[in-house]
């Protein structure tokens, strides 16, 4: 696998639009499995085998695929698909997967609920978990919805305390510009409040301007 | 789910061994569906005949199953396993999972590839990936094996640039000690060279001293 470009896939809007659907359904079942993988009892002989049929089926859809990972791809329409992105991604089992919403304030917030696929101590989310999904949500708050593109500078989380698996919000927005640096603000909370503070440095790179 | 502790479950060390054995090769084969799920280009057909088959099986394994999340687990033979964690749990598909390896100089690494189900940029790791990776296994640095507890403060990332898809390489070592506060540094490499470089301030809390 090498670095990719973002690549121009001329499928009408309104089909890319129908297939998100097919395949939503697809890898929501398989996050579905991810988690009965993590939390199922049941007697080895099942295990072994479920684990022969999730291999056949894998076997099934690899009859036809792609070389390489999804990328980012777009059509003459303006219309842009990351499916296999490992945050917002909707064929990746790993994300969640987020949804951005952006505000008409400049703040931009996911909701979601993390299950046991994301947990690190004991009955929280992992410590990174909560960092991978606050470096996305930053990112697109610091390429203004996409309309500019930012690279990630430096990135600090400060834990203020565990966050419970479970329900969760995540908000952002941009603190300040200084020329080519885009300095952006963040945090994750649980129900209780305040979980997780994040603040980063995004460079608008030279060849951009 | 609510924040659980660390749960006592008195199964012999060979019998958990056994078991990982047969949990780790059901989850490689989620994985590798996982995998399949993104880079699939069959008909929508096969797509929804796949996702109702996924379902059945996941509702195999939910026949019987743990209430929440996995937890960490020990017996008294002070073996421990947190199959379910999201960086190194066997069990979680989303892990790839992390091999940490203790050397004896104090330096902690980890090998991986990372495949499609990691990418951000096209081609690339997800610069939250990167950080979900760097955060466990500075950690675990932090722990020094698990023999003290510590818990995150803060953690930072530079971004040197992008990180290709495929084998990486995970360092990490305590720099210094100051009271109950530990500091970290780390970074994360492809075949070139650093692409993230980390540093954490990890605290042991009093009550643990």
């Amino acid at each position: 696998m090498s670095i990719g470009d973002f690549v121009h896939e001329e499928i009408p809007t309104a089909e890319v639009d129908r297939l998100e659907v097919v395949y939503a359904g697809l890898a929501d079942s398989v996050r579905d499995l991810v988690d009965a993988t993590i939390r199922t009892t049941v007697d080895d002989e099942t295990i072994r085998r479920t684990q022969a049929e999730v291999g056949a089926l894998a076997e099934r859809l690899r009859a036809r695929q792609l070389d390489g990972p999804a990328g980012v791809r777009f059509n003459s329409e303006a219309r842009s698909w990351n499916w296999g992105n490992a945050v917002v991604g909707l064929r990746n089992a790993l994300a969640p997967p987020l949804t951005l919403v952006r505000d008409e304030d400049g703040l931009v917030h996911a909701d979601t609920v993390l299950g046991a696929a994301y947990e690190g101590p004991p009955g929280l989310v992992h410590g990174g978990v909560a960092a991978l999904l606050l470096d996305h949500l930053m990112g697109e708050t610091a390429s203004a919805g996409h309309t500019r593109i930012t690279l990630t500078g430096t990135l600090t989380m400060r834990y203020r305390r565990g966050t419970p698996l479970g329900p969760l919000r995540l908000e952002s927005r941009i603190d300040r510009e200084e020329g080519r640096k885009v300095y952006v603000v963040a945090h994750l909370a649980d129900p209780d409040g305040i979980t997780v503070e994040a603040d980063g440095v995004f460079i608008v790179p030279s060849w951009a301007v």
